[in-house]
């Protein structure tokens, strides 16, 4: 149970439906950070999601975006963990890997990427969209972790309940409607 | 200069005008958790906001906030510095004595935060919403200090500029219309 009094909802899904002006933003910054589809696609903003989460130990979010890459992936799942394990001998793009690098450093502090950092990242074909992209999913991951950690959030330890979830994500999107049980937020407007 | 190729604003406000989709919720959700009057006062929600962006050594952001947090409190800069320099010593309540420790805790990684902490808070008077808007506060500083220093956004020396700034902030909120110089979001609406 988390350190405060929530609906019984797993994960970052019960801090949410506590705090509803919040989850707004909350919502439509994960659904064009992690579902825009110029430059970097929907796969590889969730791998970066997963990295810096497994980076965070923050099993809740490891799993449940490591689950939303494998589905994008069409379920290669051993591509997701070799991400995890180790980026850098993993089957993704030179320019993925120099992003992931940077969004490492990102978990670390924002001042530990450096311009050399960023030119490496060019170098294999990442633009400025990219670069910022990636910077600011590892920064607001930073943040999605300790949302749900540092309020206690209730992690589910049965593995194919992220996967359930992780369909219903990617089909439908990040939004009030996948966090709480409320309406869509189109339905609202 | 940005490491990317930015609009000549300062700090995060280059990096906003760069992305304007995401801007938005970014905007929304500062406004929301800073600004908001239930529990928690916007001086004190500053204070926790300078605080957690000291910690991260974000001298754009600390300055920033700091300023606001000054300007709440009557120009009673001395105060903000305190906390900055130890808060435990400093002329704040217990209450938010309490929710510094749980920010700082945030700030180093949400796991390290315990039932006891917020135990302890609570014992000081702090509401399940302090509790919750304390952690998301810290949460969401650890993003916004990661995304103005991973993308080496442009940090003003010249400290009567936050000054400045600040009074605009805290008289007219956060928001597009803060961040660029582009319409308020009511407008566009």
């Amino acid at each position: 149970m988390p350190y405060i009094k929530t609906e019984d909802l797993p994960g970052i899904r019960a801090l949410l439906a506590f705090s509803p002006a919040t989850s707004t933003p909350i919502g439509e910054l994960a659904n064009i950070l992690l579902r825009d589809t110029e430059g970097l696609s929907p796969a590889e903003r969730e791998l970066i999601a997963t990295h810096v989460s497994h980076l965070n130990d923050c099993f809740y979010c490891d799993q449940s975006h490591g689950e939303i890459a494998c589905y994008y992936l069409g379920g290669d799942r051993d591509l997701v963990n070799e991400v995890r394990n180790n980026y850098q001998t993993a089957g993704v793009s030179d320019k993925l890997k120099s992003l992931l690098y940077i969004a490492g450093k990102v978990q670390k502090s924002g001042k530990s990427v450096t311009i050399e950092d960023v030119e490496q990242a060019r170098l294999q074909g990442a633009t400025d969209k990219d670069i910022h992209d990636t910077v600011l999913i590892a920064a607001a991951f930073c943040m999605f972790n300790r949302y749900v950690d540092g309020l206690g959030a209730t992690t589910p330890s049965d593995l194919a309940s992220y996967s359930a979830r992780a369909k219903q994500v990617a089909e439908t999107g990040y939004g009030n409607h996948i966090f709480t049980n409320k309406q869509p937020i189109a339905e609202k407007i």
